[in-house]
């Protein structure tokens, strides 16, 4: 009952994902981001296994080569990767991970890890997902389009989700998170609590 | 997704279930008990489809002979039964229902409904348990060993229930079943939500 648990969340940008989990942040006093490797050069204020595992290209490629990687992908020409060690540590030690990971990803994880949590966030509609987007102020009309369109796409995925939250209003949304994690941590899937 | 839920709750005796429910009906706004059938005689202030629906012994025996019951049992003296259309009267119209059973029925309820939620409710010791019990000053030395007992021989269905909760503290006793109906109310299990 003590290991931690983990929590994979998807949502289409312009959901507000980020904004929902900083918030249960602050709220939970147990929830850790799942750390990334990553080729990027960290930005300032951006800590070594904190943030990410900053690494270079070489030893990225290693991570690869030495199947240290859960899985990865490369994103505006960096490379970002789970390292396959950290998630199970962390749990093994009490603590609640929290990945944020894209459709495809997600199903990898829920394969290796049958116990997690999945979380799909979405928007209450696609026509409010466009005008969040727009009102970012820094999306072009195309990229605009292009990620309602991939919203789109990814519903067929939120069947796969052990729970969806739809992000009406903020403050229900990151309710509805930390009831997920709180009822969660009473399920019998993850153990049967012996009372002396 | 706007079918109601069924909550099926055990536990045993002196665990605090109805002290915990009570405060949980309170901050619930869709929050119903499943009525009973029952031989039992009303007492001053119990209403007709509130409290139950009280019926005579030929009336109740009635019910069993055209299946109108779910499960029945006596208990000192008078017959108690679910009502076979209640619950699915009750979760189509999106109400939420509250079943407080023994393990026993629990296991055909779920049968019935596999969609249901099953919360097991427990002390947080053997010791305290029986504490509590001697704490009533209503039962006799006899009942609390007897009571403890069968607590014991009900530890071996908590693996049955989708959910445990310990109630240590009555305040977060209260918040973990409510968080457990939260959550629920986002599982995919119980429905996809559409978007437009």
């Amino acid at each position: 009952m003590n290991k931690g648990l983990l929590i994979v969340v998807s949502a289409p940008a312009g959901s507000g994902k980020d904004t929902i989990l900083e918030c249960a942040f602050k709220s939970c006093n147990n929830l850790n981001y799942s750390v990334s490797a990553t080729t990027r050069a960290a930005r300032p204020g951006e800590e070594e296994g904190v943030h990410y595992f900053f690494k270079t290209r070489e030893e990225f490629a290693r991570l690869i080569e030495n199947n240290q990687l859960l899985e990865y992908t490369e994103y505006a020409g960096n490379l970002y990767g789970t390292p396959r060690e950290y998630i199970p540590k962390m749990l093994e030690a009490g603590k609640n991970v929290v990945l944020k990971i894209e459709v495809e990803g997600a199903a990898n994880i829920k394969k290796l890890f049958p116990d997690c949590v999945s979380v799909f966030i979405l928007p209450p509609s696609f026509a409010e997902l466009e005008r969040r987007l727009r009102k970012r102020g820094t999306e072009t009309e195309e990229t605009i389009k292009k990620r309602v369109g991939i919203a789109k796409i990814e519903m067929s995925f939120v069947k796969n989700y052990d729970y969806v939250i739809i992000n009406e209003n903020l403050d229900d949304a990151v309710k509805d998170f930390i009831a997920i994690i709180e009822a969660e941590k009473l399920s019998t899937k993850h153990g049967i609590p012996v009372i002396g």
